[in-house]
C-alpha cells in the first residue's frame, strides 16, 4: 500500500496546485481529493493551508468513514461531503470543490446549467443539475454531510449517471465535479466553468431552447461512447 | 512536392500552436488546416493532440476525398468538414474550426453577428452568418461531413463571397473561419472573437441597427478592395 | 516606537505594491493606511506617487488628528476619510480604498451588495452596504472627512459591526475595506471584489433572493466564529 | 529642430508601443500622433506596420496641411482625422486612436457615456460625447478628414473644452483621446477604457442617472482644477 498511497499523495497535491494555475481559486477556497478503493483510504487537501507551500506529505489521510488515519493537520472543511459522495457515487477516483466563478454564478441563481452547444455535450450528457435547498435544521448540524447526501439524491432520484453528468452545482454554494482520478477532476471543473459562461453569455442574449437532443447525444457520444471516435485510442 | 508539403506541414503545425498563443482553444479544443491544391492534399491537426506536443511530422496529409495518405495518427474528427470546405469554397487556403468564447455564444444562441461597427467592417463586408439546424439523420450519419455542406449552402444560396465574409457559426456549435493561408485563418479567428464580443455588449447595451450601408463598404473597400488604401501595399 | 514605526511603514508600503499585484487599482488610484493605536500614528501612502517606486521611507506619518508628523510627501488625498475611520472604529487596523472594477460599479449604481452565497458568507456576515449621499455642502466644503463620517454613519445607525462586515461602498464612487492590519484589508478588497462580481453576475441572470438566513450564519460563523473549525488555528 | 524632432519621434513610437502594453489593440488597429506647433510638424505610425517592429525612424513627418515631409512609409490611414484635430483644437500635443473594446462598444451604440461616478469625474469633467453620423456623401469622398470635422463639431457646438473633456466616441466606429502629449493621450485611452466598462456594467445593473453635478464638480477640480490639491505638485 505505501507505494501506491505515496503516488496518491502526490497526484493529489498536484490536482490541488493545478487548480491556481487554471485561475479556479482564490486564496485557499477549494479543495482536491482522491480515493484508493482497494485500501479503503481518502486523500484530501489540509484545510486553509495555502496552495504554495502544498507538498504531499501535507495530504490528509482519511478513512471511508471519514475519521483521520494520518497527517499532521486538519483535513478540509468539506471532508465530510467528498467523503459521502464517494459512497454514494462507485465509480469516481477524484472530487474537486472550488467556488470557480461562473459555475457559482448559476449556483447562486439556483439554476441548473441547460446543455445549450456541443461544448456542453463534448463534457456532460445532459444539464449540470442543481441541488434542492438544504433545511435549516440540516445547515445547523452535520452540513458538510447533508450537503454531500443532498447531491446524492439529486443523482440518484433521477437515475442519472455521474459517469454522463461528471459535475454538479450546489445550491447558494459552488460546484463540486469529479473523474476517474482527481486530475481529471480538475479538468472537469475546467471545462464546467468555460460551459457556464458559455450559457450565461447564450442565455443574455435571449436564448433559452436547449441544444437538439440528436446532436446532444451524437457530441457526447462522438467523444465519450462506446463507438467513440475522437482522439487515437480507437477500437 | 516535397518541400512544398514539408512547409506546409510547417505553417498548419505553427498555425495550431497559435490558436493557444491567441488564447482561443483550451485543452485540444480547436483544429487548423492548409491545402496545397496543385498538389492535391490537405494538411490537419491530429485528433486528440495537445498543442504542446505538436510537430510538424505529426500532421495527417489527407488528398482531397479525405483519405489519409500520410501520418501515423488520426486525423482531426473534424476533417470530413474541413475537406467539404476546401471543395466548396476554391479560393480558401487554409481553415480554423475552434470552440472560442464569444464565437460560440452566437453560435449557440443560433445568431448571425450583424455588422455593428467600423471593427466588423475591417474584416467582413456583411453580417457572419449561422447555418440553419442539421436534421436528426443528418447528425446521426455523416454528420461532420453535412456540418460542411450546411456551410457550404449558407454561402451559395445568398450568393456570398467567401472572400467578403472570413467566418461562419455553425448552429449550436462554433466557428469556422478561414484565409488566403492557416495563418490568415487564425488572425480571422481572434478578429472575429473580438467583434463577436463587441457585438454582444453592444445588442445588450440596447443597440441593434446594423452600421450605415456606406460605411460598411467604405472600412471594408479601404483595407481590403481593389483600390485599398490601408498598409504599405498600394498600387 | 521607532522599530514598531519602520514596521509599519514597511508594511504599508507592501500592501500598496499588493493592490497593483491583485489587480485592484490602475496608475495611483488607490491607497492604504495602517495605524498603530498605542503610538497614536496613522501610516498612509503619499499623494499620486506610483506603486513601482513607493518605498517604505515615502509614507506619510499622520496623528490621530489627520496632521502630518512625518514624511517629504502629501498624504494620499482621501486621508482625513481614513482618519475618521479610525476614530469611528476602534478595533481596524488597516485601511484600503480603491475604485476596484466590480465594487465601483455597484457604488455607481448606488446599490448595497446583497448576500447572495457562501462566497459572501464566508467573507460578511450579511450585505455590503451602500452609503448615503452628501449633501452639496458636504462635497463643497470637508469632502473627505464627511464621506468618513457618512460610512461611519452606515455602521452606527444599523448597529453592524465592522468585523462583521469589512467593507463599505461610498455612493457614487467606490469601496473601503478594513481589516485586523493593511495586509488583510487588501485581502478583504480582493475577496470583496469577487463578491461583487459574482452578485452581478446572479442578478443579470434573473435572481435577487437573498441567500437562506441560517446558511449565511452557518458560513460565517464556521470561518469567523467562536467556534469556527476551519483552518488549523482551532480551540 | 533636429533634436526636438527626434524627441517626438522616440516619443510617438514608444506611445504607439504602450497601446499593446496596456491592452488597447489587437495586431495594427490604433495610431497614436504627436505635434511640435513651433515646427509647425505632426509625427505618426506608419499604416499597417506592426507595433513590434517600430523603431522612431519608421514615423512619418506631416506638415500641417498633411502632407507628409518626412519618412519612408505612408502614413496611417486615419492621419487627415489627426491633421484636422490638432487645427480644431490648438490646445492638443498628441492623439491616440483605437478600436479599445469598451469604449468602442459604447461607439457602436451610438451613445455618448454618461459620468456615474467619480472615476469619471477624476478623469472627464461631463459626458463623453459620441459624434453625430456622417452622410453618405462625406463617408464617400475626404471620409477621413470630415471624421474629423464631426469630432470638432461636437465640441464647438456645445461649447465643450478639449481640456475639460479629453476624448470622443465616433460613431460606429471608436475612440479618438488626446492630451498634452502623446503619453498623457495614451494614459487618457486607458482611463476612458475603465470608465465605459464601468458605465456599461453600472447601466446593465438598471442605473441610468449621472452623479451629482457637485460631486462631478469637486471630483474633477480637485484633481485637474486650478486649486487642485491631488499629487505633489500643489501650489
Amino acid at each position: 500500500m505505501c507505494v501506491m498511497l505515496e503516488e496518491l499523495k502526490k497526484s493529489v497535491c498536484l490536482a490541488n496546485k493545478l487548480l491556481v494555475q487554471y485561475g479556479l481559486v482564490k486564496f485557499t477556497w477549494g479543495n482536491v481529493s482522491g480515493i484508493n478503493r482497494k485500501e479503503g483510504v481518502i486523500v484530501i487537501k489540509p484545510s486553509g493551508i495555502s496552495y504554495d507551500e502544498l507538498t504531499p506529505a501535507d495530504m490528509v489521510i482519511l478513512n471511508l468513514d471519514g475519521k483521520k488515519i494520518e497527517g499532521r493537520y486538519n483535513p478540509s472543511i468539506d471532508a465530510p461531503t467528498h467523503v459521502v459522495l464517494y459512497k454514494s457515487f462507485p465509480n469516481i477516483g477524484g472530487i474537486v470543490h472550488t467556488h470557480s466563478h461562473w459555475a457559482t454564478v448559476w449556483a447562486q441563481a439556483a439554476r441548473s446549467i441547460p446543455p445549450y452547444g456541443t461544448t456542453h455535450a463534448d463534457f456532460a450528457n445532459g444539464e449540470i443539475p442543481c441541488t434542492k435547498p438544504l433545511s435549516k435544521p440540516q445547515i445547523r448540524s452535520n452540513y458538510e454531510e447533508y450537503t454531500g447526501k443532498m447531491i446524492a439524491m439529486c443523482f440518484n432520484e433521477t437515475n442519472v449517471s455521474t459517469k454522463d453528468i461528471p459535475a454538479v452545482l450546489v445550491r447558494s454554494h459552488g460546484p463540486f465535479t469529479w473523474g476517474n482520478d482527481c486530475i481529471e477532476a480538475v479538468e472537469n471543473s475546467v471545462i464546467l466553468e468555460e460551459v457556464a459562461k458559455l450559457a450565461w453569455e447564450t442565455e443574455i442574449l435571449g436564448w433559452n431552447q436547449p441544444i437538439d437532443s440528436a446532436l446532444l447525444e451524437k457530441h457526447y457520444s462522438r467523444k465519450h461512447g462506446r463507438n467513440s471516435y475522437y482522439g487515437q485510442n480507437l477500437l
